[in-house]
């Protein structure tokens, strides 16, 4: 018995990628066919890493997973949704989440597309407190971040202190 | 191109059915193949509607949606979740829900068993007020719950009164 | 100039009144004409006062106050506002609330009748942790709620033990 | 019979007015006499829309209700209540809040100003998502937002783009 | 160099003991000189096991712990704290606490005994969802709570069910 | 009977001082030893007050607790607290604080450090929403902040507006 294959969106800045990330995708996989990573690039803010950075690690840390593509996207998410052809976007939801934040987006999302719908799903609570915001701060300050955030993360983060 | 048939398990106690409970039923349909509506059947707790009047009302009330089928289940969740083959619940959070039960929920869950995961979806925000504990509360003291919940759930409730 | 008399009603259960009440009660007289504390007899729950104490109770306490008046209500607040012609209630907000209850009531009323609007007023910060259980918790347990709730509260709790 | 006029003043920076605001002011109107709508000049923000432009918006979109008025006003909210002769602040709360900050400047504007209270009012739950903030965003990636605004706001939009 | 020795108390029900009690209990340890365990003898509420029960459990399970002892008391909490020359309440704070009811009861006890504190302590992330109602609710189901309690709640827990 | 002398470290901006900050430092005396207010040099954030004049200020508050002492420090806090031999970090939390924000850091101090445990007190309700940012918004916007901050803080803000 089969069904049509099922694409989830999992959008977000990824700056840096971080293993509370990595445990969504690795949660989405059983239970999507296809699992598309969109980065955005959000010209106002100025990221730690460029869009393309961030896809690259994002290639580099995923490659073992044959149903997981990356892709960049800029304007409205829905509209991206739209492009790709997908209907379901996925966020991680922590305890120490912004919930106000998460579900207001996830309204008006709704609202300006009201066939797409996001679901919420709760990474590993030992990342409960993680978030990109503060592996760099732990990072700048000269705190190890090796557990949270996958190899190749802190070598670019030295790299770009070297810089 | 087409993937395994994906099928979710929507548990809870319906007692009643309210129309929250309908929205969620309805927002799945798109983004799985097959939902189970699953109606926890506790021994403990002195429910209003039996469990097969809880079904009925179900069977009733999502008579005409071809994918979705309705059980009652006892005993662990996850036990169930196995029996019926399925890796995926559902359930509702609304801004206005008991986020901490519903975490610890799904993180003991996914401790019984890692292989099941805990969905969220968010209802329409009209249903934000809306639980099964109110709608008795609001009928009970002779006020109209008409639009949220579905008509045969009026019915069945008057009938109580008059029984 | 002048308007139209504003009468609000402030709903509860005052089992018993404590301070964090009065200072509420205190609250809404500049804001509003008239005031009706709406005492709720329910049935169903074991009050440690009658309602008919409760009413007591606020009349000795409120005695000093002109635009204060004391009634108790059965069945849908909604329907008693109506009865006493009154389209505002009044609820005590404090940061310690169950904020989902008091949204949940006040969408519900609004629903029930659109035309009552709820208005949340916060207590002093010191009162921000007392509730009518806790008062009864303390005080059976040996401990002392002189400045938690007025005077003729602490006479009557001691004779409801005496008894 | 009849009582003093009662004046309430609804604060806020309103850049832009929304149509939660406008539901806010609407359901004030049958609780209070007069209703003053505050438009904050905040020096050191760079809003989107000058005060006068803003002023301007609410004059527009409220022209029909007769017992609104709208004024800047810069410096401490409590020492403009005073120059108005007002003691009642009206706040909009929603489920999605910061309750935090508004309960901190409830507190902190009642602690400089004791005579003045801060009443919180629930808009409809349909803008339960709606601020400023977000409005400007999902315009700016070219979304829609019709029906989260007054007409005369998204025009006003368009011609700041082209500009 | 050297202080007087710091007691502080760890109140509860413990009813039964789980493995995030054991972690705070184990934080405890190098921040106090000693520690009291103090298991309420809550007379109403219905407890799985008798307060003589959960004191066994806690001194088989702490036996290796030099600077622990168990007490039970009734009564209020701050009253025990005298009687035994403490000043320091501990309470676990998670993420999926009752916050509101852990501040109400910190606040009350202040204002019952002004010199007594309260310091609230995280347990380990991976048990943030772990509560003895919890704990109980999945054993009578039949699931494993293994690595959740100590291994002698497990034995007993088989015991009271084969009784 | 004696133990170990017991340090415990209040890490924070201190920009400025306020009475809830001071009321946390008398709530610490009775529970450690000893206590070492620590102020972050941020270099990033632009203070009001320079580090130094954060921690003159706090010696000239605190000039009469003998147990008190004051330092600066920049980088990580565990590190710091390495430094100064001190495994017990004191953080304020009130009903109205960032949860999540003091949460999030205290798990990643622990990972950082698993020796270094932090603990969470209450300061006095009547503080409950006093904040540094908010304390200099109202005095820059004209307000009195007596009582909210102590006196040398009051003048020293009073000669930042007159340079």
């Amino acid at each position: 018995m089969s069904g049509p294959r099922r694409l989830a969106v999992y959008p977000g800045s990824f700056d840096p990628l971080h293993n509370g990330h990595v445990d969504i995708i690795d949660r989405c996989l059983p239970i999507f066919d296809d699992l598309l990573v969109a980065v955005l690039r959000n010209e106002e803010k100025q990221p730690l890493f460029s869009v393309e950075e961030r896809v690259e690690i994002l290639h580099q840390t995923l490659a073992g997973r044959a149903r997981v593509r990356v892709e960049s996207f800029s304007g409205l998410l829905v509209d991206f949704m739209d492009r790709v052809g997908a209907i379901t976007i996925v966020r991680g939801l922590r305890a120490l989440s912004d919930f106000d934040y998460e579900f207001q987006m996830a309204l008006m999302n709704r609202r300006l597309a009201p066939r797409i719908e996001t679901v919420f799903m709760m990474p590993k609570e030992e990342y409960s407190y993680v978030s990109s915001r503060l592996v760099k701060e732990v990072f700048m300050l000269g705190g190890t971040i090796d557990g949270l955030v996958p190899p190749n993360v802190v070598e670019r983060l030295r790299g770009k202190v070297r810089a």
